[in-house]
């Protein structure tokens, strides 16, 4: 039995969980928002009860040290070397990193390396890893990478049709990301089909407010739809995914924006917030719908389509598929979302029972009896991942 | 009977094809290269032989002036006066033209109006247009749009996940472009397997130097594979297709390009072209991959499998598909190409018979007699088309 922290740490965020392994249970968890900012907020959860805390907080290690504090204090765990192992997601793990890894300062060095691929989010990444370091230098870090899964991915499919020495000296390929839940839902599938992962050809639809399909074969990742960034593939909250690419200087031209200031509107005022103009959340979108609103109908029709179109591709690329898996936010809770985008997909043997898709966040089998492909709801579960492989490598 | 010229006008170039109506018969067809530089080439088929001659010529209008001479002396036509309609290929018809027309000043200044959108090519068609208005000012002329045909794409389709007033006060959209040659290979598949047209769905494969595919839904399009401009979509010769737009400022950065510089790169240098380092021609590419080259055998393997994955989702979209056609130089003429294409196809009814599949430039039945999807070869007829719309229209 071990006690492990899962740990996802923003530019001035703190998200972690504390698991009890192997049984895989929460033991609490919380959120630090606001960090180095006025009224920074400490919030955890004890049997159910949420503390919340304000105080000013000036960095990561304060975060830290407050909660490992609370810990104790709240008598969450009865002392700090309960603690056996952390787990860092790391966005980026470029072509260094194809699995987790025990973070050594080597590591940390290829990280740090890396981040100029992830320039927004690896080095807040690695703020975490050094605030542990720096308050438990004794406990293992283990760093778990939303890339790695999808290292796996053949040349044709990470390469863009681009000079090819974009690749070669400046690492210009798709990488992919939500590697680590798109493996926990192919993972768990598997288990919930009692069918062995090798055997089976699965398209994976992650769809929070970011959102990736991938393909998987027999366990391996061989293609998935974001990109070199997180920008590309399907519509998104607030991210456009693919566009036409020659559209950047038009747009720049038009609207009097730098380049820099158009790739911020593609990933933060595009998708499903600017074909709607109200919302990028896509329970406002549907509830505007069901009220007869036109944006709102067409932004729910250009993010289904688009989803659809990656598992036309995906199932077409492995010859068919066995399995086809929803996840995260959107996929396990919305019900118009699954309807949509299962509708006319019979001609790849799916069927399914719309009575059973009413239903949120739970593990859930769509498909009907005759069905030759299986449809399911499988909630993701990141920080299980990264407590499994922190167990594994420490 | 009549006697119809259709002209496709580059900025430099003139190609011209004369054709007997009903009949569809070419009478001649040519092309004026190097208009407005040292030397230019003209050349002129008659009975199969071609006369090549070499002089300066200003522009469109004296390029114009010599052919109508050469038809008369080469006695390819008895007199001008035969010449009873003239169609215009005209690259970008925005949401203005939905159909070939009629061209009237009006007309004209439509397509000089929406030459934004298409900055490198309408302004071209317009010279031809004026030259010929000039040196036969009596005889009517039709624009016939690439653009045209996909203007029935549903809004869904269309639009891209942008801020929704960049479409409509910049016209920012998927417009689609050879949809001449999507139309005609549709019109002639139905044509062929003796079914009327609006009870089948296709999609068709326009695979040269330029490649784009179209999902049609009982002869109208639902969905194309290039963009606001046809940079977008598949990898082709030398364009790169969708990449991460998020790649432009980091490409901008890493290689000292400016923007424009870029897309520039992104059109000229990428693509098939970019991957092997060698070559945009597929006939150099599929036999440098014949003698063990690496990079050849993985700019073939992600040509195809982008191919592939508009054929998957456009017969997700249209939930199966009953015709997959393959048209234009690469689509009529590669046999390796096809064959990888149609790999792993078999989940969505497709069954091919690739002892059919080693022919070139001829219409073709591919597919087993029980395969529930028919595969054709069509080849192509962009001046049928041009030379069909004039007649109707004048």
């Amino acid at each position: 039995m071990a006690t492990i922290m899962a740990i996802n740490a923003g530019s001035s965020s703190l998200k972690f969980q504390l698991l009890s392994m192997p049984e895989e249970t929460i033991i609490t968890k919380g959120l630090v928002e606001r960090i180095g900012l006025k009224d920074s907020v400490f919030a955890i959860e004890k049997n159910g009860e949420k503390h919340e805390t304000t105080a000013d907080i000036a960095d990561h290690s304060e975060a830290v040290k407050i909660l490992l504090d609370k810990l104790t204090s709240l008598n969450i765990i009865s002392s700090l070397d309960d603690i056996e192992g952390i787990g860092h997601r790391v966005v980026h793990g470029g072509e260094k990193f194809n699995d987790s890894v025990l973070i050594s300062d080597d590591v940390l060095a290829g990280i740090i390396e890396v981040s100029e691929l992830a320039p927004l989010h690896n080095p807040a990444n690695i703020t975490g890893i050094k605030a542990f370091k720096e308050v438990l230098p004794n406990v293992p870090a283990v760093a778990v990478f939303d890339t790695a899964f999808h290292q796996t991915m053949p040349e044709h499919a990470y390469l863009y049709s681009l000079p090819y020495e974009y690749y070669t000296e400046y690492g210009i390929r798709k990488y992919g990301f939500h590697g680590t839940s798109h493996k926990y839902v192919s993972e768990r599938a598997a288990e919930m089909l009692g069918e062995p992962l090798e055997n089976l050809k699965m398209v994976s639809c992650h769809l929070g407010n970011g959102a990736s399909i991938a393909a998987i074969d027999g366990g391996k990742s061989i293609d998935t739809s974001m990109g070199f960034t997180p920008l590309a593939g399907v519509t998104m909250g607030t991210r456009s995914g693919d566009i036409d690419p020659a559209l950047i200087p038009f747009i720049m031209d038009k609207t009097n924006q730098t380049v820099a200031e158009v790739i911020s509107t593609l990933n933060k005022e595009s998708g499903l917030l600017g074909l709607t103009g109200f919302s990028s959340d896509l329970r406002d979108i549907e509830s505007e719908e069901a009220k007869g609103n036109e944006r709102a109908k067409v932004a729910l029709d250009v993010f289904t389509s688009r989803i659809q179109d990656y598992v036309g591709s995906y199932a077409t690329r492995m010859g068919g598929i066995d399995v086809l898996i929803f996840t995260a936010g959107i996929g396990e809770n919305s019900t118009v979302v699954r309807e949509r985008v299962l509708k006319g997909l019979e001609f790849m043997g799916i069927e399914v029972d719309l009575s059973k898709n009413n239903v949120r966040g739970k593990e859930t089998f769509l498909q009907t009896a005759d069905s030759k492909v299986k449809v399911l709801i499988v909630p993701t579960n990141e920080e299980v991942m990264i407590a499994r492989d922190t167990v594994r490598l420490t």
